[in-house]
């Protein structure tokens, strides 16, 4: 694993046959496929890139030299992080993070597909320095609502069931980000424990999931970086990036 | 099948315990998951709708109003032609489309990604009276040249081997509608056979496969529609649509 972020004019680290994943520690994105991989006890290295100012060498992994990528072979890679994850769990299918029903599957896409509009509403929340239109506020909730009415119709721990799976996975990295919203002063966007009762139940057994566990940051982490990219000036090192990943075999810091 | 697009105020024609799609003719999305169910001999029935004036019921079915939306069960439906293919694929798995390898599959999604610059341009071509940019016009053969690279690496007829599979009925549709850009006067995107030469036989290919001859249309066609769009008020019902789909049993116009 990099312990920094590498940019422009950084060497790639020698391949050494494992399962490689470009990352950045702050991309809920990347984070997606980071929870798959943890999830499925895959044996992987993780590779954090500076997204301003790319290495060069980003580019043979991932056309627009976007992350997540996994190099599942020395020079050969996938992109985009529903591709990735979708990969991972049928081609290491031990643990199937996948409902077994096509129809459920479905379901589970579009829960993904529904909750974009509140994903979209974070973003400019977070990084976009002009007053916000209201339709941007109801956006967020009526993804909140609309997550929290699936929880209540399905009625289990997870979307997933009582375990998490690849819906859970897949959404999580945004919750984890909206936590960081009111610390940026935006309290509109709060999740209040009364009207998301059952959503807040689930965000807290989704933080003791353990492949989730071992790589979410606090909201006060979230906030810092990204009042550091909303100057311009992203923090992409600001964490001792050697510490957060216990769930995988790493060489200690000295 | 609906004769004619239904349009706001229209009612909902009956449900018959087939399966339902609800498309628009022109729609190349909605295609995606027409060519599909053709492909697998499906039974279905199609429902067209205007989509400048929607139907109030359309939204029980996709929320956004967006089409295909795929009614699965009486008043149940799933959204997004991916998401719809994907599921009829795996529901129906008597004639698989996908590639049974998980790495060709995430490959073959990878191809309908890089695509996507190449569809955005047409977009842009098609419907903007604007002066083009000049990066779209390579945007849209960087699209095609990728896509004629990975016919020559695959060596196949089709992207999926000897017959087509989803990958190609998830293209199909935008290259059926480059066809008709030279006719409204873009010939910066015409297709020259002489540097696209294996794409083109590819192009002739597709045409032959029955699921795309039945309900596939001439350049002409989409030329004339695109025009009528581009001025603000398409012609939604200037076929008739009772006659495109030769491949289900349908209802004889008198």
């Amino acid at each position: 694993m990099s312990e920094k972020h590498l940019q422009a004019g950084d060497v790639l680290p020698p391949y050494n046959g494992k399962l490689r994943l470009f990352a950045m520690r702050f991309c809920p994105y990347a984070e997606r496929s980071v929870l798959v991989l943890n999830a499925k006890n895959i044996e992987y290295d993780l590779v954090f890139i500076n997204l301003d100012h790319k290495p060069e060498w980003i580019f043979n992994f991932s056309p627009k030299g976007t992350v997540p990528a996994l190099e599942y072979e020395e020079g050969k890679a996938i992109f985009d992080s529903n591709i990735i994850n979708v990969y991972l769990d049928e081609k290491y299918p031990e643990k199937p993070l996948q409902a077994s029903d096509p129809l459920r599957r479905a379901q589970d896409k579009i829960i993904v597909e529904n909750f974009s509009g509140a994903q979209a509403a974070f973003y400019t929340a977070a990084f976009n320095s002009q007053a916000l239109q209201p339709n941007m506020v109801e956006n967020f909730h009526k993804g909140l609502e609309g997550l929290q009415k699936e929880l209540e119709s399905r009625g289990t721990k997870f979307l997933s069931g009582d375990d998490a799976g690849l819906v859970d996975y897949t959404l999580w990295p945004f919750l984890e980000r909206f936590l960081s919203l009111p610390l940026l002063g935006k309290s509109e966007f709060a999740i209040d424990p009364t009207k998301y009762a059952l959503l807040s139940t689930y965000i807290e057994a989704m933080k003791n999931v353990p492949a989730v566990k071992s790589y979410c940051l606090a909201p006060e982490t979230h906030a810092k970086f990204t009042e550091s990219r909303a100057k311009g000036d992203p923090d992409y090192n600001m964490l001792d990036t050697s510490a957060v990943c216990c769930m995988r075999p790493r060489k200690k810091k000295e």
